[in-house]
């Protein structure tokens, strides 16, 4: 039976790895790969490459970062007494991008989930006791996701760290600004009216 | 501004040139290479390179392969004298998939779309016309996509050739096997009423 040559469905299945991408899409992302330009192809490669080789987690906070400590980290400007608590590096990007916040974070590297076996164990919150005991943490804004598991993730570490001095506070729940009222789940209302504020 | 570090935001780019690959999926992408195990980007990167270097297009047909001429053409038992005219490579993995065909191919290149400023000299047809000059060609299928553009390319390819002494078909239109007659377009209908076949 005729099929790809070799290296082709080498490439499709490597790029079948990939989350998203299933076998139609591979075979169309590396025939396109193995028609287009040798430099553009090169390109890709080297650029895979270098991205896996100098981004690394940050020492400190747990950051992408290609220097040690990272931006945030060595950065003097920023308050030190506060830390943002995130999930996933990526996060902290969504927050930089809002630019009302000028504390550090600490990456926790997911959420507690039984169901996934993701315990305590497997979150960097040595990392943070150890940054907590630096002394210089007056508050942890906990910015899980407010599903279940980021709801009981930010609970644990709450008692969890509840003999150091150290507040803790979440992000508030609420609507979405720009959006109409018809499009907010009842749970989202329930904690809108819930947080409500008095307007001065 | 905060933003990704300088190689992860290279390899985004590099990953949104893709085909159908926004700069969403591209950052989602990218962050599962680098915070993926090193081994999985080296293979991914190497794949890539590999396929590009080792994959050509083969010199008789134009069908991808790793050696000169492809397996197809290089196979003493399909049979000479049939060439099916295909637009691209791909095309012939989904004839053989069929397993009925046992005659050689030609990838055309494309079709005919002067919207797109693809003119007849743009397609690989010199190459076509060289191997029916050879004398062995005695029928060519038209397999070219059945649209406007595909129609009117399998025209000027019947006439141009009108000279030489070799057989035109076309791959029949009808009725996908399988299909209710309701999710037949009314084209494809009234092309299967035309091409009906008395029952024997």
């Amino acid at each position: 039976m005729y099929s790809h040559p070799e290296r082709l469905t080498a490439l499709i299945g490597e790029l079948s790895k990939l989350p998203g991408i299933g076998p139609r899409s591979a075979e169309r992302l590396a025939l396109f790969i193995v028609q287009g330009g040798a430099t553009a192809a090169t390109q890709l490669a080297q650029a895979i490459i270098q991205a896996r080789e100098k981004i690394q987690a940050c020492r400190v906070c747990g950051a992408l970062t290609e220097t040690q400590p990272c931006a945030i980290c060595s950065d003097p400007r920023r308050d030190p007494e506060t830390v943002c608590l995130v999930e996933r590096p990526v996060d902290i990007l969504s927050i930089e991008k809002s630019g009302i916040y000028k504390g550090l974070y600490h990456v926790l590297g997911g959420r507690i989930s039984p169901i996934n076996g993701i315990g305590p164990e497997d979150l960097n919150i040595s990392g943070l006791e150890k940054r907590i005991a630096e002394g210089r943490i007056r508050e942890i804004i906990l910015a899980l996701g407010s599903d279940v598991e980021g709801d009981a993730t930010s609970y644990f570490l709450a008692q969890r760290m509840a003999a150091h001095a150290v507040k803790f506070s979440r992000l508030a729940h609420g609507l979405p600004v720009g959006t109409s009222l018809e499009f907010a789940d009842e749970l989202t209302l329930s904690r809108a009216i819930e947080g409500r504020r008095i307007l001065e």
